[in-house]
């Protein structure tokens, strides 16, 4: 879906199940991350008004989305715990191009935010299709459905804004080098694990 | 208002009101900062259920703020720009006991923020008592008795969970910080300049 190159085995959705209590931690943090990130997206790129507006919806509906997942955690009686490290994502990041210019960088980390709402996105859809627990399986499927929309706006503004760059080029380039991190991934009990 | 030992003098907020835009923008980035604060105490203090709780929706209000105030940069066809360094937030970081264990550090970061906010209530009252402008007026209104509510918050956090800290002592030690802080200011185009 959404353009991934590789899918994630099944396999993994079945693991998440069996330890959903360290999933929904790890989901939480992710959630409190992606805010974070739209945040310095608009400290970053304060020119554009009307991308600063959807940032700041986006990042709103994060700490929403975290505010979710943490009521679960507390309706179940679980903990949320210390914030998780996320290591597909810092792999992930090694594809920004630090040496470019302003526009460039802006397009590199907009693609990538596109990326990582596109892989959690499917990770939502496995988790949804494969958990036996209704109510997750249901919180799941409409987080799927609105980080669907956070990747649109995000690659939408990469080619809204990214003068003089090859916009499809870069994302084309992107998808390969996913693909090639996401193949050391799915076996472990996180989000993007 | 609010346990402040020194009130801003009041020729602030008309020099506020002559750069109406500046100030705008100004406040914007102190929303976004008041957000990202928010986030980075869940980050330190994720065992506190109740505090996450809160301090989300402190992240979120702050966020809308940001919104707002976003929201009325554009409508008078004024820009945004860039983010504003806070010389005053800055200098107030400064009463932060470092070498404190992790539970001081986090009495002292509330009652920052707490502190954070009573000024900024204190300089929402001025403005909307002094501008002309009556869709400005009302709004910073509204603000003061948001940010009032937040001042407590944190303070009631810092008092609930700042186990073997005395918690009184310490914000009276900040206030008579403060108000030493405030003295070289009041004469700036800034929310807390």
């Amino acid at each position: 879906m959404l353009h991934l190159q590789l899918e994630t085995d099944p396999r993994w959705a079945k693991l998440a199940e069996s330890n959903i209590e360290e999933i929904l931690t790890d989901h939480a943090w992710c959630e409190q991350k992606a805010a974070t990130s739209a945040i310095t997206l608009i400290t970053q790129n304060p020119e554009y008004p009307d991308m600063v507006t959807e940032l700041l919806e986006i990042a709103r509906e994060e700490l929403e989305h975290f505010q979710m997942v943490h009521d679960i955690i507390k309706a179940r009686g679980y903990e949320l715990g210390p914030e998780r490290k996320d290591s597909y994502v810092h792999q992930l990041f090694k594809f920004m191009n630090k040496g470019g210019n302003r526009i460039q960088r802006m397009v590199d980390k907009l693609l990538l935010s596109a990326m990582i709402e596109a892989r959690s996105c499917e990770r939502f859809k496995l988790l949804s299709n494969t958990i036996k627990d209704k109510e997750l399986s249901k919180f799941y499927y409409d987080l799927m459905v609105s980080e669907a929309s956070h990747y649109t706006t995000f690659i939408t503004f990469a080619r809204t804004y990214g003068k003089g760059v090859n916009v499809e080029k870069r994302w084309k380039e992107l998808v390969t080098f996913e693909s090639e991190i996401i193949k050391s991934y799915g076996t472990g009990d996180s989000l993007h694990g």
